[in-house]
C-alpha cells in the first residue's frame, strides 16, 4: 500500500464495467482497478444480485478495504438504477451539482458504507409532444469534474457534451444544470457495424482513419435541404451511401467504420448545433467535450464544421468529480479536502 | 394442375424469401408457392452456391416446370446480386421500365430457362458529397407492376415510395424511372427492436396499435428547430424518448413497438417530404405506396401528416411486374399477352 493516507474509494460502476480509484487527500489518485463487471453482467449472472455486487466490490479492491477500514466508498452509475445494487432516487432539475442532494442513498456491506450518487431527471411537459422527460446517471459526476475547481467564482462552461453510447448534451448556468438532453448515436453506430447490411461489407482499419471520417462529415454538412429535390442528409439514408460507394469501388471496405461514424457523429452535431444551440453556439462560449481524445476530436471536428468552437476536458473526469462529490456531501473531513 | 394453360413461371426471389408465380394467360395467377427460401439461406448453406439454388428451385415448382417443359423462368430481386444465383447487370437511369434491357441474363437449369432481371443503377457524381449512387433490384418490377396498365398513353404516378428493409422512394416520368433513393429506416428499426435498449424494456403488442403510432408521429411533426433552443427531433435522439417515457409511466410497454415506429416512418417522411419532395410533394399527384396494408397505412399517416395526399397501390404488384416484364422481353407470345 502507500504512505500517503486513503481517504475515499470513488467507483465508477456502469452498465459494462466498474472502475475503482483509491484517493488520497486533495484526491489525488492513489491506485486504480478499472477491469470490474459492470450492471448487465453482475445482473444477469446471480440470483442474488445485493451479493452478486458485493463480491465484486471485494474482488476488485477488497485489499484496499480491509487496509483502510472505515473508509467511505462513493459510487455513480447504472449501479444505482433498478437494474443496480441498490435504487437511487434522482434529483429534479434544476439541480446545483456542488449541493447537497436531499436523500443519500446508502447501502450498509460487510466492508463499509457505499454511497450512491442520485442521477438527475429532467421532467418532460405534458402539454408538449416534444419535451420528453430524460434522464442521467454517472455522467452528471463526470460533468461536475470536468468543471473547473473554482467553479463558484469562476466561469464554467454553458454547454458541455459527454459522447459515448448515450450522448448527453448539457446546458449549465455555474454549476447548476438546467437542462440536458440525450441521444443515442453511439449505442446506434454499434448496431449498424454489428449487425446491419453494412457490418457486412466493412473491415475493421489499420488505425482511425480521418479522412473517411470526415468524408462523413461532408456527406451531411454539404446537404442543404433548401434546394429541393435534395437527397435528405438523415442517418438512415445517408447510411446507404456507405454500401453503395464500396460497391461502385469509390470506397475502400476498410474506410467504412470511420466514414459511417463520420455520418452519424455528423448528423447528430449539425442537429444539435442548429436547432438546440442555435445562434448561441457560434456566438456563446466554447462548448467543452469530454471524452476520450480519440472520441473527443471527433466530436471537435464536427462542431467545427457547424461553426461552434469547442475544447477538450481533462482526462478522468469522472475522477475529480467523485471527489468533489464526496467533499460536497461532508464524507471528507475539511482538512483533506 | 390447372387446365388454363401456364406461360410463365415468375420469381420475386430476395434476400430472405422466394415466391413463386404460375401465371396464365394476361397475368392470370394459376398457381403460387410463397415458402421458399431467400439468397441469405441459400448463399450460406452451400460450397456449390449454384445447385443449392437450382435444388430450390426444383423442390418450390418442379413440379409446375415438368408439368409444362418449355415454359420460360424469369426472376427479380437479390437473386441477380454478386450473393444471387448469377449477377445481372445493372440499367443506368434515366431507365424505361418497358424497355427492352441491352442485355439479359440468362441461367440454363434442368428444368428450363430462366431469366433475371437487371437492377436499376444510379450514378453519383463526382463533384459532390451529397450525391451519392444507388441500387435497386426487384423494387423496379413491383414498381412496374404498380403502374396503370396503359401507362403509356394514361398518366402514372410521378413519385411511389416502396416500403420495406431498405425503403425505395422514385420519381418517373411515364414509365421512365429518373431518379431514386434508398433509406434503411426498415432495417435500422429491426436493429433497434431486437438489440438495443429499447428492446429490452418493450413488449410484444396485442394487435397494432396506432394510437402509439400517431404518438410518435406526433413528436416528429410537432418538432419546431427554428425556435432554438428546441429538443432535436432526429431519430437518434427522439428514441431515448420510448425508454424515458415508461420510466416515467407516461407510455405502456406494449405500446413501445409502435412508438418507435412512428417516430421512424415519421422521421423519413417528413425530411423526404421537406427536402426530396418539396413543392411538388403539397401541390402534384397522390404519391404511391406500394406496400401491404399495414405498412401502407403507417405511411400513408405520416405523409398526411407532412401535407402529402397518397394511394394505396394494388397488392401483389409484384406479380404484374413480373408478367409485363416478360411480355417486354418477348418470353410471352403475342396473343397471350
Amino acid at each position: 500500500m502507500n504512505h500517503i493516507p486513503p481517504r475515499l474509494v470513488g467507483l465508477d460502476w456502469g452498465t459494462t464495467s466498474c472502475r475503482a480509484y483509491l484517493l488520497g487527500d486533495g484526491g489525488a489518485v492513489l491506485d486504480r482497478r478499472l477491469d470490474g463487471r459492470g450492471v448487465l453482467p453482475l445482473s444477469r449472472s446471480s440470483e442474488n444480485r445485493s451479493a452478486a455486487f458485493e463480491e465484486e466490490l471485494a474482488e476488485l479492491c477488497g485489499d484496499w478495504l480491509r487496509a483502510a477500514p472505515g473508509i467511505p466508498l462513493l459510487a455513480c452509475g447504472m449501479v444505482g438504477s433498478n437494474q443496480g445494487w441498490a435504487e437511487a432516487a434522482y434529483r429534479h432539475l434544476p439541480v446545483d451539482l456542488t449541493e447537497r442532494p436531499e436523500s443519500l442513498t446508502e447501502v450498509p456491506t460487510a466492508l463499509g458504507r457505499l454511497f450512491i450518487i442520485p442521477g438527475l431527471f429532467k421532467d418532460g411537459r405534458d402539454d408538449s409532444p416534444t419535451d420528453h422527460p430524460d434522464v442521467i446517471r454517472g455522467e452528471e459526476t463526470q460533468l461536475l469534474g470536468a468543471l473547473p475547481g473554482d467553479s463558484e467564482a469562476a466561469s464554467p462552461p454553458a454547454v458541455v457534451v459527454l459522447p459515448g453510447t448515450h450522448t448527453k448534451w448539457l446546458r449549465l448556468e455555474g454549476t447548476l444544470v438546467s437542462d440536458f438532453v440525450t441521444t443515442m448515436t453511439g449505442e446506434l453506430f454499434g448496431l449498424v457495424m454489428q449487425h446491419s447490411i453494412i457490418a457486412r461489407l466493412a473491415e475493421e482499419p489499420p488505425s482511425p482513419d480521418l479522412v473517411a471520417f470526415d468524408r462523413g462529415l461532408d456527406t451531411v454538412f454539404a446537404a442543404d435541404c433548401g434546394a429541393a429535390p435534395a437527397a435528405p442528409a438523415d442517418v438512415a439514408t445517408s447510411l446507404f451511401s456507405a454500401r453503395t460507394l464500396v460497391m461502385a469501388g469509390e470506397l475502400d471496405p476498410a474506410a467504412v467504420k470511420d466514414y459511417v461514424s463520420g455520418l452519424m457523429i455528423g448528423a447528430e452535431v449539425e442537429r444539435f448545433a442548429r436547432c438546440w444551440l442555435g445562434e448561441e453556439g457560434r456566438t456563446g462560449r466554447p462548448v467543452t467535450i469530454c471524452a476520450n481524445a480519440q472520441l473527443g476530436s471527433r466530436y471537435a471536428r464536427a462542431l467545427g464544421r457547424a461553426g461552434v468552437a469547442s475544447e477538450l476536458a481533462p482526462d478522468d473526469a469522472v475522477v475529480a468529480g467523485l471527489w468533489r462529490t464526496a467533499v460536497a456531501l461532508g464524507l471528507i473531513d475539511k482538512e483533506a479536502s
